[in-house]
């Protein structure tokens, strides 16, 4: 398992109920991945949304996000935290 | 107060140590500025670095983070967050 911080770009004018609603959708296909959807953030105004997650892969973690509906544009793997 | 993830790229390679040391340095610097740091990640690979921040504005943010020897690239205040 390792940590990853994945960030989308393109959503613009994200309100908190959309981002709530997205979040949900991970954490109803996250299972089926190995996966855990920890927290998110959310830049209206650039568009932007940062997910921290658990998994096994980064494909693990984008195959939750597709079944989502919400492929994400970057997977970083983050071993080092603080 | 609002909250803040910036991000630093051209870190690739940075250890354990290293990223702790600059957390440190901001941490030495952000009372003067009203800000808290409250969580990094760094993706060695990639040489990127997210910080999570809450401050006054993005300018407080990014003073600290100049004094500390290490200025952001991005900014986002990130109202929403889950």
């Amino acid at each position: 398992m390792a940590t990853y911080m994945d960030v989308h770009h393109g959503m613009k004018d994200i309100t908190a109920d959309q981002l709530k609603a997205a979040h949900e959708a991970d954490l109803a296909h996250e299972a089926e991945e190995g996966v855990h959807f920890e927290r998110a953030w959310a830049d209206p105004e650039s568009g932007t949304v940062y997910c921290l997650s658990r998994g096994p892969s980064p494909e693990a973690v984008q195959r939750v996000h597709d079944k989502a509906g919400h492929r994400a544009d970057e997977i970083h793997r983050v071993p080092l935290s603080i």
